[in-house]
């Protein structure tokens, strides 16, 4: 895809500890018009880490099937390190992670409350899909922080979040009641414009609405595809 | 400690990952005739760390201050770590973690409700009280279990389940509000029983309750010794 913009560095490929089907192909987007800057993108990154590490665990005691829970538990330990490593990252530069994180914590909650569904099983899609498209939305991000902490971020927030096993507990859902899938197919598109208003947050927007769509549409369609892929996993329409 | 029963090995010096200052002195106890099975060990004892990680996980959900989160998330994710270390354990024996845990997970769920406090700040020591006891027993017991698994899951139960953590936590709560430290202890008290309740239970007892008082009283001298340790460290009477 082209683009008006002057390119300022070369496309990054970034590293993914575990390659997923939903990768994002890179296109040439130059994202640094619209970067937010290293301490608020590594704020809100690790505070919806430990969002989505609150939401598993939630689901975690209320799944009765153990090995359910393994899963779930599972996916909750990995998007707790993957907090604990962006919480490094701060620490490292000599901040607080509390302060932060802390100008993100109510936007965050309050997401987190409208991404709470009507049983374990919504609530468990949820996390599947939003951290699904946030994930990749931090790791497209990454490529435009200074330094070198962008490819350690990227790699981090790319690594095995323990997303199979979640995708696994909700095929066995799906399959055991018929009705499920459309409710989490219906679910599941409610859920992405509220994500991606997240992601629309963390972005410096210019207030040329026109200028701002041209930069980030890209972006958001390439989201959009990989989240559904992800759907299409579970046999739902996205 | 004298005891009338013939000692069939030699006392075990378990490894400590980190030593904590509760540390149990190694009393000579023969534990062979009392000593459960690898299997039921192996499942109680991850099912507990799953149940301090989802009491854990709770509370970090209820905190507000970003600073005490991340303690407590840290000794969340150290449980949540000890559990899959342990599920390892039965995984690599052939057998299935969900099927060797189930047979405690009404036990252990009912524990649970017990020891989860009027506010997070009681769930909270609950937690730090009740994991005390309970990885101190089991470390014990593991120089009773057979082959090379025992120092392992010794050496696991002992790492660092971020206690400073959370016992930072308790003593600035305790340091804002003078009341709170009469109605923890209270709590505290009321822990220790129902604590010892579960860790009767994974034992083999013979059904002639002197000789098995005498096998298991010296072991439970020491728990509570640490546990008024652990007490004493937050200024509060055991």
């Amino acid at each position: 895809m082209a683009s008006r913009f002057p390119r300022r560095r070369p496309p990054v490929e970034l590293p993914r500890l575990k390659p997923r089907d939903t990768a994002i192909q890179a296109t040439r987007v130059d994202l640094h018009e619209v970067m937010p800057d290293l301490l608020p993108y590594l704020g809100q990154a690790a505070y919806l880490q430990l969002e989505a590490f609150q939401s598993l665990s939630r689901v975690v005691g209320q799944v009765d099937d153990l090995a359910a829970k393994e899963r779930i538990s599972a996916a909750a330990g990995a998007s707790l390190s993957k907090h604990h490593g962006i919480v490094a990252e701060i620490r490292r530069r000599g901040d607080d992670p509390s302060e932060v994180m802390k100008p993100f914590a109510d936007e965050i909650d309050g997401f987190s409350a409208l991404t709470t569904g009507s049983d374990w099983r919504e609530t468990l899609l949820a996390v599947l899909v939003t951290s699904g498209l946030l994930d990749d939305f931090f790791i497209r991000l990454a490529s435009g922080l200074p330094g070198d902490v962008g490819p350690r971020i990227a790699s981090l927030l790319g690594s095995d979040g323990g997303q199979d096993g979640i995708v696994e507990v909700l095929q066995n859902e799906i399959g055991a009641d018929p009705k499920l899938a459309s409710r989490l197919a219906m679910w599941g598109r409610r859920l992405v414009g509220d994500t991606l208003l997240v992601a629309r947050s963390a972005l410096h927007l210019s207030g040329n609405p026109a200028a701002d769509e041209e930069r980030i549409e890209p972006i958001f369609t390439e989201l959009i595809a990989a989240h559904t892929r992800r759907m299409d996993a579970l046999g739902l329409t996205a």
